[in-house]
């Protein structure tokens, strides 16, 4: 019997920029790389994705993109920049998706061309789909205007849409051409916006980078009360960590089970759904991390006065660390708790879940005792529920 | 001004296997493959889609597929087989697709479980689709049964679907787990199947590989007529081509605008767009391989007898080689000429069609010269427009 063996590698590479005021006429950073990516007399197209939450508290932005396009003359403003309601409502619209789609079909976006999106994780996790299946691709440059996508989804690999309320069940891992961090977007968000992407610096510190940890305890009261040059520091650390994990981790584009940076994440997935997306992700990520430090702790991993200074540093964040959906419902088992045996499917193959070897250090485990599981939920509650 | 560098390499690879009776029972070549992914005492799935054309000439393969997996342990079929309309109405069917999304959510397909498709090039480009943006990206099997997709389509990585009735707006690169290639599924192949599969290989011969093309030459008789041995060795040096070319070209996701492998393929695109599809893939390529060597010998890159020479042998396959929408229609350009923009719009960039420096070696061009392309027509129209 004959076989033909098929195997190459592809390179993916993408800068992130860090910046203020990117479409000010005298912020040189987009333009740059814009003449990076010009190719002779070719005039390439710009079709510009806005989350209307940005646009809303930014009105000026609109003018101020045009304005700026129009001294570079090798792209092109690709018709009216379309505004994409924000939040995690656009991700459940599938209408909304498909006129996206048509929006490139009708200003003839091409495998050259780029869509940009400017916005919170939710919308550029939308525009990051739309991209990555037109044309089997076209390129894609994010903008990122929170905290949470800032540090870290805008700086991934991974676009998503839910499906029958299921989150992120369609989507792809495409990485963007470049993405630009404008640090004045972050002065207009919702204080529970500023705050609920602090807790995706918490995990990657916990995981990664102890002093990253030290760092956030130091400055925590200043930071939760919206510095602007302390958040610049924490999401500049925060995305160098989720970059190099993500290029330096071996695998990108998750084919094994193990996803350290889904520390704390397998009950705040279930958590934003059950809530109907109430919850933040980030304020579930809180609750996660909350909930896995405490249980790493009863496994006896880490010490009891270790988690608990983990829970209080989230807890100074102001961002929750228990939710009463973590208990018994009337009887029956916790409905996050059967989480689990959902996020091992999305994962596929062996239930793999991220904890503590100690603070800046993960270990995996394969199993999570219930029992536990539930005493970590009954410490949380009795020391923080009504907090 | 900071900005983080992000860069990584993904490493693809897969195997294309060569085989006959693939679920007999005592034929290894699969069971072998399943045991080398399986994970200990994880049960994997596998969840089959079925082309129902193949389904109806093999009216067993259903039973014998169940009746090869039984002695399986660590792999289980995941629900019932589905049956999905073969052709490329499969890919215009919108509501087709979501229901396969829905029987990889019903039937708890995760990341670490396969989709399973046999069919032809429709029916994969369909499933390999909903396996790349599931869960994004299970894993994905693929079973051509055409001789196109034997030796093009399936064993390369592009899937798609179409969009308003654009081909393949919609698509991913995604690599598949796996190909077999059963040898015996072509033989229940219309004729018109069983020749249109051909043109790629007479393209990629060409392109690439000029004993093969005389190999083509020397046995276009008997391969035309049904053949299975000389089927067998076509296959497998055309479908070696295209896994060398796509391997080894340096661009296997197609990021720049060079395409070789779409030798004749501009004008085949629009033609099977504008005939609804009633010229097939196969056949539409003939017309074009037959339209861009003429044109070839235009320019004077190869010699008119050379040229007459293409042709002439896919003529002998008894596949077309011109088509009445290559010309003017009541004094308005033809509509196929016009699928040259669409062409470079859905490539993005520079406009680059690849011709013929001489037989087994393409060259680029970055321009068409419409007044040689017509008189192309022309001469084809002359010679063969009534045979
Ligand atoms: N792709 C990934 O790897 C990844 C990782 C983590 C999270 N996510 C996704 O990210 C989403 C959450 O993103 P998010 O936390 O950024 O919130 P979000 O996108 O849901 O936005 C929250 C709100 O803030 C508004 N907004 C955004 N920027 C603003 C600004 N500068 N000023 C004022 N208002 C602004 C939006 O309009 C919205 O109403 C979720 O869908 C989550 O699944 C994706
Ligand atoms: N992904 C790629 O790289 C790529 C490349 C080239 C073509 N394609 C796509 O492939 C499609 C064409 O595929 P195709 O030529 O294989 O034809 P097809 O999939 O359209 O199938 C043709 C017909 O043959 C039937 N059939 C399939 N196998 C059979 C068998 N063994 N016995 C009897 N009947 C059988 C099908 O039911 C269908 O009716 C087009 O959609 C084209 O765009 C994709
Ligand atoms: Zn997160
Ligand atoms: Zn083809």
């Amino acid at each position: 019997m004959q076989s033909i063996q098929q195997s190459f590698k592809v390179d993916f590479s993408y800068k992130v920029f860090f910046t203020r005021y990117l479409f000010s006429p005298d912020n040189h950073v987009f333009r740059d790389y814009l003449l990076s990516q010009a190719s002779g007399a070719l005039i390439k197209k710009l079709l510009f994705v806005v989350d209307d939450g940005v646009a809303a508290s930014h009105p000026q932005l609109i003018s101020q993109i045009s304005a700026y396009l129009q001294h570079i003359t090798s792209f092109d403003l690709a018709g009216d920049v379309i505004l994409v309601p924000g939040g995690e409502a656009c991700k459940n619209d599938q209408a909304l998706f498909y006129s996206l789609v048509d929006k490139i079909d009708e200003q003839r976006i091409d495998r050259h061309s780029f869509l940009v999106a400017i916005g919170g994780g939710a919308v550029l996790d939308l525009a990051g789909m739309v991209a990555a299946v037109s044309h089997r691709g076209v390129r894609h440059i994010r903008i990122p205007t929170t905290v949470l996508s800032q540090n870290d989804s805008g700086v991934g690999v991974k676009n998503g849409i839910n499906y029958k309320g299921k989150k992120n069940f369609l989507g792809t891992f495409a990485p963007p051409a470049a993405v630009f961090n404008d640090i004045h977007f972050l002065t207009t968000l919702q204080p529970e916006d500023w705050r609920a992407g602090i807790s995706e610096a918490v995990k990657v510190a916990l995981i990664r980078d102890a002093a990253f940890f030290e760092w956030l305890e130091e400055h925590a009261d200043v930071l939760v009360n919206g510095d602007l040059p302390l958040m610049q520091e924490l999401v500049y650390r925060c995305a160098a960590l989720h970059v190099a994990h993500i290029g330096g981790g071996g695998d990108p584009f998750e084919s094994g089970s193990s996803r350290p940076l889904d520390f704390g994440h397998w009950s705040a997935h279930k958590l934003e759904q059950l809530t109907g997306f109430v919850l933040r992700h980030g304020e579930a990520v809180s609750v996660g991390i909350a909930l896995d430090s405490v249980y790493t702790s009863l496994l006896g991993w880490i010490d009891e006065t270790v988690a608990w200074r983990i829970v209080r540093l989230l807890h100074r964040f102001r961002l929750p660390v228990y939710h009463p959906l973590l208990e018994e419902q009337q009887g029956t088992p916790s409905p996050v708790l059967k989480g689990l045996q959902e996020f091992r499917e999305h994962l596929g193959g062996r239930l793999t879940i991220c904890l503590l070897k100690k603070i800046g250090q993960g270990a995996e485990v394969h199993e999570i005792d219930e029992t536990l599981l539930n005493k970590a939920v009954e410490l949380l509650k009795e020391n923080y529920a009504t907090k």
